[in-house]
């Protein structure tokens, strides 16, 4: 593997580029930038794929100021990199080929909210907690909730997720509407305010998740849930990784509805403690909460900790007080950060696989044994009542030969989580960094992918490089 | 509004057809008919739409016999239109055009049951009853239940769902991952057995309601769930509909985590006393059904009784046993054939559409208002948590002006739904009878749905005349 590799060569339409640059700042003024800095800060990638600017970048407004970029854009036959806040993992935002970065930031308008209806609109630069910050005094929360401050547009471009996905779905089940820019400009609404259709395609679950490739999500309609009545949270210690593994395969099998169950293994709970302060055993642990009534998340939180019991694990200490939930909420948030400071100076490259329940402790032991052998610091973090973990890989960049080890590593994560019956992501996306995986995973369902990108972006002006470029 | 309005004119390929129906004839020997009466009972439909017999019928038992039935239509350009069990209502199953019906029937092996997953894979001919026999003995169930006993690849393709969506949602959340045959006899697998992905389109979901028009769904991976510790249910009656909405709102946004909550108004409760040998209190009444602990289940149905008499309703009626429970909800699923019983003769036509909750009340109200000028005998009954509603027209057939109020009725109910943010259909799905409200409800996305059928089946054999037709 090399980083060449994963991103594809697009030939650069230099002449159709420079008309763009000049017919956009003209029409948008001081909101349109092609100062190297505003460009390679729109590139700016938490991997280490290496960065790729746009040649521009126009901070829009509206849907409309969206569509009357891309129509010209589209005219020019030059690539468009919707952008929303840059926390994507897997190179997302490059421009490989230049072009324009649309910034979603200014876009961050809450439409409508109806709480009544358990939904709202929002302009798709809106992020996660401002989303919720509005929401405070409605008794109303929207779960979803990726390790960064994402926006809501970039969360349902790469079908994010987060700690609530096994018990409030990923942002597939949380987006029930979308207004979207297609490639020539045109400006679709797909799906609607109902809690169910079956009128047509489903075209939102169809942009959601396609990373900009299809068409630009300028506003979303997303399900809102009612803050419960009681939350019940804590952490239980596992002498190793296949119990606590056994632990939460039996939490989903008896149906028990877990709002949240996180593993870390003994790397991550360590850098925690140091990181967050606290004083927890260091051995791997599973954070848990749960959602409900008074009595109901008693009831649960017990069966949980004789679950736990039983697969061998110790005591389950949980409380229903907020703030040491808080506490030990903040810390699994600051995970990575955390982990981060195990090895000082190095850099950190997450990657994250998802695979059938009944694998997955299967999957972390080999996953480890590789870490072992091959000498790599890592952290594990998972949510695994989806059967879906990262790993952070911390890794000395001035040494060629811990890089190969650590991109062997990755890949061999990859192969064996499809091979397992799982995805090569659960909720990264693709980007330009998991492209490899796709034909192994998808078979023929690639090139019915290529098949739907070509039908709805025919110049290919769309995050081009991304997803279904690989060869 | 005309029935011959809503049935496109499609051109015959007569040529291609019977070098078709004599090569398949061939093949498939005794599993091959173009029998009269094995051509319309592959036609029927459970609505009003006149019956457009196939020319052919395969009997297939494998992916692979399906893949080389659709090769061998492809090379043709002969229609292929997918058969579950006949059971949709929008003319689904027609062929405009002709062409060959493939019969799931014999496709009808539960290829693996992962109890430790939470899923299954069955053949697309599996129907919803069989598999729960099937599961009977692991403590899971599937918990979609349309009407019918429908075929589980049938009930995918039309994104299908019934009364427990509102708290194990619809076919979408359901199926996994799809086996398919596309256009050109390509066999395809989307999705997977992780609970999550973000790797590439959602291929899964784009398949789940396109009724055959994309591919021909041939085996599944379902999730599954594990069979509720407890279950109570009840019945609850109100003075009005619009006092029985409230409460449902009013459910639906405490986060009252219901299973069941199914509106019959008191056409529907009369008829369902006559039918099943009640003795409910003729006015609309609520069903209502909660699964958890025993403990969970008591304190929902009490906080439900107290929402119901806030809200002017009488005394929820609730108990876990399971005899009384499953009387009640036998007379809910018979509900259908207890309401032709209201005038025998009558021909009875069902439609359905879904508002958002906030405007359930009112949707019904105008429904109801329609019903009363119009001089309709109808009955309502409504999947209500997710402000889906039917309303089964009983109609005289032998009366023009009956039949023309009856289509009156139904178009003006599909706009008003439409008009509230609300869909066309919730569950019943487009087939031929539902195309003429797509533009108004889904604008230029109807062109996106247009070009991926291009894309995905150039020469427009999978299912013709269906969903994007229109004109």
């Amino acid at each position: 593997m090399s980083l060449a590799s994963l991103q594809q060569t697009v030939d650069r339409n230099d002449a159709g580029i420079d008309l763009v640059v000049k017919i956009l700042a003209q029409r948008f003024g001081e909101r349109f930038s092609a100062a190297q800095a505003v460009r390679e800060q729109h590139a700016h990638t938490t991997t280490w794929l290496p960065t790729q600017a746009p040649d521009g970048v126009v901070f829009a407004r509206s849907t409309e100021e969206v569509a009357e970029t891309v129509r010209v854009c589209a005219e020019h036959r030059v690539p468009v990199i919707p952008f929303g806040t840059g926390s994507s993992l897997e190179g997302h935002v490059n421009a490989p080929a230049g072009g324009i970065s649309i910034d979603m930031s200014q876009m961050n308008e809450i439409l409508a909210v109806h709480p009544e209806d358990l939904d709202c609109t929002v302009q798709a630069g809106v992020t996660r907690t401002q989303l919720n910050a509005h929401l405070r005094d409605t008794g109303l929360f929207f779960p979803i909730d990726p390790g960064a401050d994402a926006s809501l547009g970039g969360m349902a471009a790469t079908r994010a997720s987060g700690t609530n996905a096994v018990r409030y779905g990923t942002m597939k089940d949380a987006v029930l509407a979308l207004t979207a820019v297609m490639a020539d400009g045109r400006i679709v609404r797909t799906g609607g305010r109902a809690r169910k259709s079956s009128a047509g395609y489903d075209l939102t679950r169809l942009l959601v998740g396609s990373e900009g490739t299809l068409g630009v999500i300028t506003e979303l309609t997303l399900r809102l849930h009612g803050i419960p009545e009681a939350v019940s949270g804590g952490v239980c210690p596992f002498p190793d990784l296949e119990t606590a593994c056994n632990a939460v395969i039996m939490t989903i099998q008896c149906g028990l509805p877990v709002a949240r169950i996180e593993l870390l293994d003994t790397n991550q709970v360590r850098a925690c403690n140091a990181y967050s302060k606290l004083d927890l055993a260091e051995t791997p642990t599973l954070f848990v909460e749960f959602h409900g009534t008074q009595a109901g998340v008693r009831e649960q939180s017990d069966l949980f900790g004789e679950i736990a019991r039983d697969c061998g694990g110790g005591d389950f200490v949980w409380a229903t007080q907020a703030e040491e939930r808080t506490r030990l909420w903040s810390a699994r948030h600051d995970a990575y950060w955390a982990a981060m400071g195990l090895r000082p100076g190095a850099k950190g490259v997450s990657t994250d696989v998802c695979v059938p329940i009944s694998r997955l402790a299967d999957c972390i032991a080999e996953t480890n044994r590789d870490i072992e052998t091959m000498g790599l610091v890592t952290a594990i973090v998972g949510h695994v009542g989806d059967g879906n973990f990262h790993v952070l890989v911390l890794v000395d960049t001035d040494d060629p030969a811990e890089i190969a080890a650590a991109e062997e590593f990755i890949e061999r994560l990859n192969w064996r989580a499809i091979d397992m019956g799982g995805t090569c992501t659960g909720e990264h996306g693709v980007g330009q960094g998991k492209m490899k995986y796709l034909a192994r995973e998808h078979g023929a369902g690639l090139d019915v992918m290529r098949a739907i990108k070509t039908a709805l972006d025919p110049m290919n002006i769309l995050n081009p490089g991304k997803i279904v470029a690989g060869g």
